[in-house]
């Protein structure tokens, strides 16, 4: 069997008796039930995913892919697409926002260049993975080929199956390349049946005469193409972006292996919605790092029954809301795992009323 | 002059050009202007706070202050009171919520016994700052004299100051005390106007009956003592509660410090609800961790015009959302100090659209 078939038919979905004995835990420790909420949550989820009574999160990981678009051509960003390889570099030197907060919640950064129009030669600290030079301007046709989007997401298995053997417990989403809120709100649109001023928003600032443009380029891109919904990798070959499928390779991979996996924004949304489409046993490994400035995000979120973590009015990308939000998840784990019990503490729990 | 007269002279509302002065770093960095939505507020804010154009938080520190309530005598919990100086042992010991969060978070915990009925002895980790030893069943007179109220709202400032001197960068408020949200409730109704009834929930999780008896027990609380709405260390003491006072106290220390000071739930924003009825200046050195559970602290965050960090469906207190939000505080402080600029990293900050 190929490597996609072959990963997807290793998903299972997650088993509710798992999380009863989380809750089992949880609800003997010395707190009101139920009290940390969504923390307990996470800890349930994490003991689910990985089947494991007592997972540990140590050693923690965000890929950050990168790639260029086509479509910027039409003038959909606010910046030129040079920008794409000049953060690439910011990324391997560690200045971005990405390597910022992933330092900060403990997390290593890979940087992945799985489709950036630009040569990096031997740049150490890159992954070069290159699965197509820039994307096709999807007005004209198709951004890549079925091959090549493919091999995307093919790419995205191979890292999830690597850092899996390497130990690491739980993996980030993230991505970079001028012009990507373009695809990302053409898949949305596409996946979710959604018209696409619903689900396009400014991306990196852009006008309001811009976002129109950028609405009728997306239209544009659909009719020309007529991606079919049912078939994931259809609309991810003719709308889509590399970043965008690798994505999806990391997230089909993670499930495969039971690696809970955090999404970022509004592009790693698009990602993981290709994902959920070809398997949507996915999402009982998904966490939602946050709720983005974008607005094609939550509808994207909705279809996967997924619920943001964090709410701060992010739209940077690069994975900076999945760093973020593992901390709120390795919180919830901590509890699990380090809280004393009522008997323990010698602390009643007695409830009275 | 008094301890509480000269800390709230020394109180001054935060000046506008240091927000222009960080706001401009941040504008400057390796990212489209604004796209870290709220971490770029709390690098701003904490530039305002300190007067400092490079802060740093290396020293964090979350106080949980303890208190008993003679009013459980209502039946207003779902635990017995016996639960208070259990769960004081349980933070002494390192094994509680708060203890877990705050290592998570890197900061201290400073558990203060200021209202505990219970007699502790010579308990090492404990600090002994009893202002009275459990308050009065507030049905049938006031909770507290205004001595006491004062000296606990002195317990706090003299705590601001001490950890000021020794060089803590921010602090977290948290709360122990059976029945606790029975005053907060209380405090809430008569600070911010609301109905009783729209300011109270069901705590660690009573009935609905019992929580009908809290409602009748609040109102009963309110009419016997006629508390003055514009006087707030009579509403403290009248049906108010010690660690809620200590909160406020160490609120108004902080803000007199220029240090910024993270307020957990329900029970805290009660405490920075009466430093504000004080002081309204102190709201500028605010910042809410989270959004509780319970149906109270909205009214009150919105009455200060604050908006909450995270949204967790927390509600256990102890200052434990106070040291999640800490993490997120420190993430925007982190980007502002260690992103590169446009300039460093050699990427384009020109604007095409």
């Amino acid at each position: 069997m190929d490597m996609l078939g072959s990963t997807v038919n290793a998903i299972a979905a997650i088993r509710e008796e798992w999380y009863v004995v989380a809750q089992k835990r949880l609800d003997n420790l010395t707190k009101p039930l139920g009290s940390l909420g969504r923390l307990e949550e996470f800890a349930r989820r994490l003991v689910a995913i990985t089947e494991n009574k007592s997972p540990i999160l140590d050693k923690k990981v965000v890929f950050t892919f990168a790639g260029d678009h086509g479509v910027t051509e039409e003038g959909v960003s606010a910046y030129p697409k040079e920008v794409t390889p000049q953060m690439v570099l910011n990324f391997v030197r560690g200045g971005a926002g990405i390597n910022v907060l992933a330092r900060h919640a403990g997390s290593e950064v890979v940087v992945v260049d799985i489709g950036v129009d630009y040569d990096f030669g031997e740049l150490e600290g890159l992954l070069h993975m290159k699965a197509v030079r820039g994307t096709r301007n999807f007005t004209k046709g198709p951004a890549m080929t079925r091959e090549e989007a493919l091999k995307c997401i093919e790419t995205g298995i191979t890292l999830a199956e690597g850092y899996t053997r390497k130990g690491y417990k739980i993996f980030g989403t993230g991505d970079m390349g001028i012009g990507n809120t373009t695809p990302s709100s053409a898949i949305a649109a596409v996946l979710t049946g959604s018209p696409v001023a619903a689900v396009t928003g400014k991306g990196t600032g852009i006008s309001d005469a811009s976002l129109k443009q950028k609405v009728k380029t997306i239209e544009k891109g659909i009719k020309v193409n007529a991606p079919d919904p049912k078939d994931a990798l259809d609309v991810l070959s003719k709308v889509g972006g590399a970043e965008i499928g690798g994505i999806a390779g990391l997230i089909l991979g993670a499930a495969a292996n039971r690696v809970p996996i955090v999404i970022d924004g509004l592009i790693s949304t698009a990602g993981a919605l290709i994902a959920y489409t070809i398997e949507p046993k996915v999402s009982d490994y998904l966490f939602a790092a946050h709720n983005s400035v974008e607005i094609g995000h939550k509808a994207m979120l909705d279809k996967m029954g997924l619920q943001p973590i964090l709410d701060l009015n992010l739209r940077l990308g690069e994975g900076t809301g999945a760093a973020l939000a593992m901390l709120m998840i390795e919180a919830g784990l901590k509890i699990y795992r380090e809280m004393a019990t009522f008997g323990e503490a010698g602390v009643s729990d007695e409830i009275i009323n």
